[in-house]
Formats: C-alpha cells, structure tokens, sequence
C-alpha cells in the first residue's frame, strides 16, 4: 500500500503513560522523539495537556501535562520534520492551559471525546484551533453507540471546520466488517474532512483493522512502539511502517527504539494480548475491569474472569420474593 | 459471523510440536483432546504421521509419528463427537505406516506440500482416501509462487476428488487482499472444493487473515489454543470459536486448557508475535533463519537481524576483481 497522504501519529508516549502514569523518564522520551523522527513518523504525541487543577503533579508524571518547556527540554538538539502532537479531554483542560501556538512546542492538539459529548468537543477543538492549532476529534467507544446516535453526532461535525475525525475503537470489540462500515459512514457523513482510525489489541485485530481502515479511505493512524497502550496496547508502529510502502519511513530506527527502550519496559510493564482483554473485547467492555483483575492474586485464572463476566447475577428481586 | 458449514481444526499439537519436536506429554495432550472436545471443536490435529526409517524415535516424541496405539490410549475414556486428524508431509511417510481407516483412530489425514509436489500430493491424498480417510492438500507457501504456477496448480486439483485444499500462509507475508485474492481464485479454479485457511502470525494478522478468508468463502479453518505453533504461532483457537457465534463453539473449556496448560508452556517455549519473525514477515522469508537467531546470544538485537537480512551482501565478483 503507498498511498502518500497518510499521516502515521504515533501514540508511544501518550497511550503508553495510561499505564504507569506518564512516568516515562525523559531519556526515554527523547529517545522516542529522536527514533521516530527519523523514522519518518509524521506526528509524535507526547501525552495529555490536563489542568494541573484536576491532576496532581505529585502522582502523575509530566507527560500527562506536557508543558510546553518540559517538551522544549526533551526535543533540543534533535533535527526532525515530526510534528508534535498531545492530546485533551473534555471538561480536563481549562483555557489558560493552552498557549497560542507561537508560543507552544505542539503543532497538533487533539481532543477525545463519547459520542455523547461531541458537542462539547467541538468546541474545546474550536477553542484550540482558534489559537492557531491543527485539532481532531477522536471519538471514542463507538461500539457502544446506536446507529441513530453516530449519525446525529457525525451530523453535528459536519457543520464544522474541525479537519480530522476518528473512528476510535475502544474497547478491542470490532471486526474488519465493523471498520468498513464505520468508515464509510464518517467518509459519507463528513465530506472534506479525514478520517482517522485508532485501534486496540484486545483480539490482535489492531493492525488488521488499521489495514482495513486504510483500504476503506482512512487517511490517518495511530500506532505505537511494539504496540504500546493500555491493557492490550494498540496497533504496532513497526508493522504500520512496513505495510505503509511509503520511502519516507523508516523502519530500521523504530528497531532500535523498540529493542533498547521498549523491549526493556515490556519486561517491567505488561501490556498486549492478555486473555483477560480478549474477554472485554469479545463483550464489548472497558478494560478497566480486566486491568484491575490482572492486578489481582487470580490474574491467570482467565476461567474465573470469564465467568464472572458471563453468569448473570441473581436478580435481588427474586432472591426476596 | 454464523456460518454453519465452517468447521475449525486444531493445529496445536502438531504444529506446537514444530517447537519442542513433538515431546508433549501423555496428560497434555489429553487435555488438549479433552477440553477441545468439549468445547466442540470440529477435527483436532495430533501431529504428523511420519515414517520411522526417516525420523528417530530416539529423537522426536511419539506425535512426531501419531501411531494409532499411541493415540488409543489418549482418547480412551473421553467422550467427544471431534474427529482426530494428523498430517503428512510429502515423501516422508509411506504407504505401510498409513493402516485402513476401519483401524484407526483417525478421520482425516491431511498432506502438506509445496506447489512444486502438487502431483506427488494428489496421489499420497488419493492413496489416503482410498484407505478410507477424509483427506485435505494443504499447499503451503503460496505467497512465493508467481501467478502462472498456482494456475496450474488449481489445475492439476480441480480434476481430482479431493475434498479440501487449503491457502497457507507459510511465511507470515500476506495482507488481507493476499487472502481475498487466494480464496477467491482457490474458489474459482475448484468448483465444489471445500477450501481451507491456514494462517501465522508474524505480523498479528493471523486471526484477522482467518476472517476475511472465511469473509471470502472460506470453510475450514486451523487454530491453536494461545496461537501455539513454530516462530509466530498460528490464529488463536480462543479467538476464532469467540468470532464463529455457532452456539456449538464453546470458549470456556479453551480458556480452562490455556491457563492449565498452555500458559505454563509458553513460559518455557517461545511462540507468538517476536520481533525477528515479524521480519521475515515482512520479507516473505522462511522463519527457519529467524528461529536460529532467536537460539543465538543476540537474540533480541532486531536491528543486527535486520540489517543482516536487508544490506546486500558484497558481490564477490566485484571484490576480486
């Protein structure tokens, strides 16, 4: 596949830091900017801008804030055509946290959003662009949403001049037939604007479906080194690189950063295909109830987790009757 | 996806024992026959049969060979309605190591070869089925054969009565368009041929190749329990009876034997997503040169692996010249 508008965003930092926290040292950080850089990846995003207000800097590392002078600091001294991207949620970020781009290390801030909020998230994306930024909105946990609910939401975007919107898959619980139709449906909803697709590992369909996403006219993904992210991790960097056919990527410096930095980490930090996230993605759950239950004494007891899942409760109701 | 004419086959044992040469315990692998039984897996796969002039039964365990004995004793006792299956490689069995069919325990025997031996593999099918057996051609390796030679390979197969004829994919180099467009010229070129897809896992795609081989047409699929297989295993048997929806399919019992059984061994013996088969993935080379590296002290030095692999070696020609 060569298809030069793609953009390849790479969410190491960002989706890596859901697991321990942004607690990502800044040698390591760099590192990732450096290798990417000359991997020719086209946005690398170093976390979340979040009010210090909402989240305390005492337990969450820097890169769940990703101020503009820590990300001046990681990126001195290194020659890179990359853009730099961070992402924001709804009702976590506050005006005064974002400064007009001049002044800002980031050309891209992207904002995630429920479909439910997506009315919100147009303007916080409005807010961004305004002072001079490239946004997206990425909505997440589409799986969840009825037919009706995507096309109001998909409706209101249209309206807008936000640029790039994703079909975000959240919970690992979409087959390539469900990203076909999903992408389709933006592509036919949002005339002019990209489509982007973000996937997760629960089921190792992340870079299947990232696949089937470019094949269906997604001209922007995300992936990650070694397939970093929470619980199941999301689609491979490495594999995005070598499917994408584009000369401008490289995947030799992606190796290097995968064996002396990630590798490492993955043998502290566990992410990936673990059973218990191939159970919420088979049911269409968030991970949370598996990572807290891979934090538990049964973390290999995939048979008491499913069961748990599956058998429904008895009804309180009846239990008193 | 419900398809009821689908039938799965378990590759775990035999292509498991491409690892550790077949040396399975007696209680694993009748676990193994047990609890896929129960969770209604269509045809499980016990190994090779295999010729012992050619192979040292000093040197392989007993599924290396799947002697009728040995596979009595396994069965004995459990209740099941799977039918067993082994397979045969070309020129390495021969006709007095395959008993009748009323004999054995066996259903089905399978022959494995390259499209080069696609005659030599029609006959041993044929003399199989003339046993009594059901019997499928597996040609393993496509993605390294030009157009022309799978032609009249297809060619060959569409004149004889065998029932089944896989699309395997040896090197872990296909994309889903590679499987859609195998499926559907295997389905073309063999009118009322059953065909099969058999995939690895180099680059993750081999659960999401397996449905769109089934998307395309495809009817008989092969798994493993965990994705166990030589190098980067094979589609996951936990994944594919989740996406199959035929109420028949049970998971639970897959779970209970992977984390009994499966998760032990994988934290002995490697299989899965490793970074050198990925490579060879990308290259479309056998995984053998991968599996040797993956034995030697730079096992996890990707870059050195793929510089090996990628940087032309000196013409010696020029060198002496």
């Amino acid at each position: 596949m060569f298809r030069p508008e793609i953009k390849v965003l790479d969410v190491s930092i960002r989706d890596g830091g859901l697991i321990n926290e942004w607690h990502f040292s800044d040698e390591f950080v760099r590192a990732t900017y450096q290798h990417l850089s000359e991997a020719g990846v086209d946005y690398i995003e170093l976390g979340y801008r979040a009010s210090k207000k909402m989240f305390d800097p005492e337990k969450f590392g820097k890169w769940r804030f990703c101020d503009d002078e820590d990300v001046w600091k990681i990126i001195d001294g290194i020659e890179s055509q990359s853009k730099l991207a961070c992402m924001v949620d709804i009702g976590r970020v506050e005006d005064q946290d974002i400064l007009p781009k001049e002044r800002s290390p980031f050309s891209m801030i992207r904002v995630a959003c429920y479909m439910k909020d997506i009315n919100k998230a147009i303007d916080l994306a409005n807010m961004i662009m305004d002072k001079g930024y490239e946004s997206s909105i990425n909505i997440m946990a589409v799986s969840t949403n009825v037919e009706r609910e995507i096309s109001e939401g998909l409706n209101d975007l249209s309206k807008t001049t936000i640029p790039i919107v994703y079909v975000v898959y959240s919970y690992g619980a979409m087959y390539c037939e469900d990203i076909t139709h999903l992408v389709k449906k933006y592509k036919a909803a949002l005339p002019g604007k990209i489509i982007g697709v973000h996937t997760h590992n629960n089921r190792q369909l992340a870079f299947g479906n990232t696949i089937q996403g470019i094949i269906d006219g997604a001209n922007f993904v995300d992936a990650s080194v070694f397939g970093i992210g929470r619980g199941p991790g999301n689609c491979c960097q490495e594999l995005i690189l070598s499917f994408l056919q584009n000369p401008k990527y490289k995947l030799r410096p992606v190796l290097q950063l995968l064996q002396d930095y990630y590798l490492p980490l993955r043998e502290k930090i566990e992410w990936g295909y673990i059973i218990p996230y191939m159970i919420t993605g088979n049911l269409n759950e968030h991970p949370r109830i598996a990572i807290a239950y891979r934090d538990s004494p049964d973390k290999d007891d995939y048979v008491k987790f499913y069961d748990t899942l599956t058998t429904p409760e008895p009804d309180p109701q009846l239990k008193h009757s």
